[in-house]
């Protein structure tokens, strides 16, 4: 994998609810290695707990520094979250144009991905320790992330990265054409007995379904359906001419 | 552009706080339509502006609706969002895989992206407007998302699917190979002078340095540290040399 040997650092975070959020967000992606830098202050544990949810054990399990230089000493790349402009900020590059080079690195050993205090970022004398600085694409007109919304991109950016996560499959296959053919044929004989349209105008009408049809997928139990609506639809035609039949007799 | 015609869509939210942060998160991503289908309690408008900040006009100018139908009425797709496995969400995509879809259907008309209450998702009923199932990825071991970083992500991928920001630019430019090889000379006649290499090492040596030197980008304000490094070596080395001979004389 790789992803084992990312570490996420918050630099003296601010609010125990946003370290919890970061904790979920971690979990989400498949990111578990957490190291805090200590502020002043005493995180609000009530609030972490309160977004952690079932992530706080990334939260238990963290490691505490002294300095953003001490959390990361083990790792190859580090790299510095910061915000669009300022001095060492000229060779940035997006979270998605890193990831290759970040997940490479995680291959092989640890990499750090700092992120700042909330009101402040990352100071220059910690920014000089990363070997990257990355960005978080934003507009101008509010350029500033929440914490958690900064940590989750990037690590979303990672997972994704990894190319391991699959969408839930298609439970019914796409339909064979002889299938589908089958269907509109069915359609073609319903529409006709009901009324819809008649022989002359058949196969021009048929075409619109068949454009309609044909935009999505159609699956095997799609197909079934389809099939299903339009003997429902010959039957009732059917029916009803009998019973004019049987009116006409009468 | 085509941002402005999208809608994010929040199915009954519980929680002020996240309502707050999906506000901040669309603000940051260029997207400002909000509509919230209507709950049945209030949500906690201290917690709901402490996390928009900046971005609290998005929740003032949001629109209200008693149900999602109501809310997208005039939207062409509408895009879900809905956990991994389930009734109707087999025909799922990533938001990745999704977003040229649907910022192409943005650049001609409006679109919606719903999102369900956090402890439920949205109803079977509800997935059944829906032409589109998105679906985020994220670990087996812990799949749910905080509906705010919900929101961040599917954002995120609509603003960079734009490819309109740019991260800041490089102040200096790469230098030219001219000022490159201008450097490698300084240093080649600073080594050789401070004894650090000898003349017939020297080339090989040299070899070395081009190495640690040509990983990175050099842009024309490194290049020039670089030769005023050098130029430093090579004044003390000379400097060194005049004084041991002025002690010979003594």
């Amino acid at each position: 994998m790789g992803l084992e040997n990312i570490r996420i650092v918050l630099v003296r975070p601010l609010y125990g609810g946003n370290v919890g959020s970061v904790c979920r967000a971690m979990m989400n992606m498949g990111i578990t290695d957490l190291a805090v830098v200590r502020g002043k202050w005493e995180l609000f544990e009530d609030d972490l707990r309160k977004m952690a949810l079932g992530a706080i054990s990334i939260y238990e399990e963290r490691s505490e520094w002294d300095t953003l230089a001490e959390a990361v000493a083990d790792c190859g790349l580090v790299a510095g979250t910061s915000a669009r402009t300022g001095f060492y900020r000229d060779h940035a590059r997006t979270i998605r144009d890193w990831t290759p080079t970040l997940l490479d690195e995680a291959s092989r050993g640890k990499v750090g991905i700092a992120f700042g205090p909330e009101d402040k970022g990352l100071k220059t004398e910690e920014l000089a320790v990363c070997t990257q600085i990355v960005q978080i694409p934003s507009t101008d007109e509010y350029s500033a992330l929440n914490l958690a919304q900064a940590v989750m991109v990037c690590c979303y950016e990672l997972y994704t990265g990894m190319d391991v996560f699959e969408p839930s499959e298609e439970k019914s296959p796409e339909a064979p054409s002889s299938m589908r053919e089958r269907m509109f044929l069915a359609w073609r004989e319903a529409l006709l007995a009901n009324g819809f349209m008649k022989e002359d105008k058949a196969d021009h009408m048929m075409l619109g379904l068949r454009r309609i049809l044909s935009r999505g997928t159609l699956t095997d139990a799609d197909t079934r359906i389809l099939i299903g609506m339009a003997k429902q639809t010959l039957w009732c035609a059917e029916e009803l001419e009998k019973q004019r039949g049987a009116d006409d007799e009468m």
